[in-house]
């Protein structure tokens, strides 16, 4: 099973009997509750508000967003916020969190704590499903906005965390492409001498449930016919459904190209903790923080 | 003076009162004689081809390519073509090089050569034009194919190279983005600390004829929208002619998002030499050496 667009996965979590839970942290702003006000509305999630009470209130009477008062946790400050929502998720009191108004290292914090938090033992990683304009499914891109630099072994758990979560979909045997400049191994070139070395872990069995190619440069990666023209033969071949790139740098072009040069839409989170963490931001679409909130539910209902 | 696409380039070539030049080293090549036939067919250049004469001779009449014998020089071995067709730009016999059927690094011995070579001082880099389906005006990306891991003395030359290039088009004060993950300054992130120093450069005079900014983001560089939503102040802004990656890695995903991904059109060749050297690869598309020639002819002119 492969995801071919957004609307089959909206389609296969609107069939869910029920919603999902989204914990959001600092849930007093606007642009946060107009999401989840939009995915309530589809019967996609149901919130639970961690936030300046008075405040949630209020926005939420302004948008049409109607929200028990039980759902609402009081808790002005942000770090409190956090450490709440934190809570909420180890009480069985939701499936996943949403940042609200507050800072990224502030939500993370509680996240990665060692004893309270919701760590797996493995880095935390950025996935992100982006619908592109020419290709024939969804395509995964990891990591572009959490690990910066990610040594040989990070990139290890970020392959983990991208399969786990891609099984929790219904794929079975994900490809993934490590992705280079170059196709041929270089000693000059650390990002190619890496890509092999995890290829030859999945050879070995040390990563498994997925199909590991690399050194591979992206057009490969995605198209069969330049594959053919450049003599590349491997499964993943213009069929990668992962691309994992070295690092923050290329990730970000890569990111940034898919939406604001190709006009792909996205929608990704954290994976790595035991339930996703959906971060967007101000740049964030109002379409990208609504499919965020569909995939961190079909990934939640997968588990 | 800026470019707002391909076609605007091709009628300023169509437009010179005679074709230029166009050195091929190891022209005994179906696909490069192909696209030069093309060209040759509208007028934009003229050939001089240097390999393996019965050859040329041979491919020229299967496919139509009226040439002068005078014109084509026997060199039937790689190394000695492309160190005659250098000899031959030193004669005034030809305006521009491309490179045939020979190794790239085959073709740029001779380039190189301290001595004998087409050397200005600085490093030689790749400047490429992409046309892309949401951008007003054509945009240059470099340097993804020649300096792999340039340092900040050489991120300079590449901008010098690229600026002085874009002066030959006909550009006044072109706006160059040194592109990272982040719009801060990170020491944890080099490439910040570089576009920084670029940035400094070009206040303090050291790099002219251009306006620098950097770190920026490529959404920012892009687009005036994200930029005032992300409150990025610039002249650059959703307006950069040119984008500077760091390093190849981010130049080469760049690049084939915007083929692969954006499907875009492509022009490119290497700069920083005293004539431009188009070099295009199996992997390149009629289209795209067909508009490389162009390229290379216009701004042979403006010189």
């Amino acid at each position: 099973m492969v995801l071919k667009n957004f609307d089959v996965l909206i389609e296969k979590v609107k069939s869910f009997p029920e919603p999902k839970k989204v914990v959001v942290a600092a849930a007093g702003d606007a642009h946060t509750l107009e999401a989840i006000r939009e995915a309530v509305d589809e019967g996609i999630v149901k919130p639970v508000l961690v936030g300046d009470k008075a405040k949630i209130l209020e926005i939420a009477a302004g948008i049409g967003l109607a929200v028990e008062e039980d759902d609402i946790y009081d808790e002005p400050e942000a770090a409190a916020a956090a450490q709440r929502s934190v809570a909420l998720i180890h009480e069985g009191r939701g499936d996943f969190i949403m940042k609200g108004k507050l800072e990224t290292a502030q939500i993370l914090k509680p996240v990665v704590n060692r004893e309270t938090g919701l760590g797996t033992g493995r880095v935390m990683s950025h996935f992100v499903f982006d619908e592109l304009p020419y290709y024939h499914k969804l395509l995964v891109t990891t990591d572009g906005g959490m690990m910066t630099y990610p040594t040989l072994e990070q990139k290890k758990d970020i392959i983990v965390n991208t399969v786990e979560t891609l099984e929790a979909l219904g794929y079975e045997n994900p490809k993934v492409a490590c992705v280079a400049a170059v196709e041929k191994v270089n000693p000059k070139m650390p990002e190619t001498v890496e890509a092999d070395a995890l290829k030859q872990m999945n050879r070995n069995g040390e990563i498994t449930g997925c199909i590991i190619e690399g050194p591979i440069s992206l057009d490969i990666a995605l198209s069969k016919e330049i594959a053919d023209l450049k003599g590349y033969d491997s499964p993943v071949a213009g069929d990668a459904d992962v691309i994992l790139v070295p690092n923050i740098q290329v990730g970000n072009i890569l990111g940034k190209s898919i939406t604001v040069i190709a006009r792909g839409n996205m929608a990704g989170f954290i994976v790595g903790a035991k339930v996703p963490i959906v971060l967007t931001s101000r740049g964030s679409s109002a379409k990208e923080k609504y499919l965020s909130l569909v995939l961190a539910s079909a990934v939640t209902a997968g588990k």
